[in-house]
């Protein structure tokens, strides 16, 4: 695993979303906090499997990555990129698939929620088209969470973008949590 | 997890393989035992998810499943069926290996090795024909496991299948292991 740290602020550590972009040889991550305003950027990284290892270590390794990040910030809920079921690149699609499961059960098994969101959906909520372009998508970003620059690498990009879909899509019922913590 | 124990031997807990054949729905597995003479069946059964689950729930049952018949019998192996990348059921083939994804990461997070093996290969080590059918692959599990009846359901037998598989195909390396263990 090797996080990147394109940004810290040092809020209380709860009411986190994990966003999770997933792939065999990368999967961004990406934690997002609630906040009365916009989403606050905790922390983006990539967790590596390495390759010529069997696929079996490879999954391992982006198993027990996401676990650390789980154990480490402790969301409320997993976001996760939905897997195509394409025809086109079936040998692609089979192994992020393993890449997926192995997540989906990492997740699980530290008994935190997952929910899932087509890519079309992530882009739809974030700039009104599900046809966005990565730089629409990239600016959108940016301006959510009042970054300066655009995020590097893409995986890490492509995670916040989940976990700000999830962000938005569920935020009724952030409030009405935060309603129910002052009677 | 609905265990299936079609026969019963006691012999020490060690020297085992365990037989995978992975599925979203129902993971068969089985557990052989290494003897000089035939190998021993310890137990065959059937790890099934709860359909109307969502994905992350599933592949979280079979993972616990597994990892509970892992600690139990702690194999040396896991031999598990690879997956076809097959074009024609796109959708099935990615739900296969979302399940399959789980269990190797369950495997390999209790630190089991993993070895992994094609139908084709499974079916001509047992028959010497790589197109065997499924009445054949019965015929032969029973012959080399001495059993009266042929195994029951489907997925158990396939299990034993790819564990008696692994267990013709590394003998040489155990041989070689229970030399060294009577110097």
């Amino acid at each position: 695993m090797s996080p990147v740290r394109p940004q810290f602020e040092d809020p209380e550590q709860s009411h986190c979303v994990l966003g999770v972009d997933p792939g065999l040889n990368r999967t961004g991550y990406a934690i997002l906090q609630r906040s009365p305003g916009k989403p606050i950027l905790r922390e983006g990284g990539v967790i590596q499997s390495t390759a010529g290892l069997s696929l079996a270590e490879r999954v391992l390794e982006l198993g027990r990555g996401l676990r650390e990040v789980i154990c480490e910030f402790k969301p409320q809920v997993v976001a996760i990129e939905q897997v195509f079921s394409t025809a086109k690149f079936p040998k692609t699609a089979i192994l992020m698939a393993h890449a997926r499961g192995a997540l989906l059960f990492a997740a699980a098994d530290q008994g935190v929620a997952v929910v899932h969101y087509t890519p079309t959906q992530v882009k739809r909520l974030l700039t009104g088209s599900g046809n966005a372009s990565k730089e629409q998508i990239q600016h959108a970003i940016r301006n959510e969470l009042g970054l300066e620059k655009v995020l590097e690498p893409n995986d890490v990009a492509d995670a916040f973008a989940v976990a700000l879909c999830h962000y938005y899509s569920s935020r009724v019922a952030v409030v009405h949590e935060s309603n129910r913590e002052i009677p």
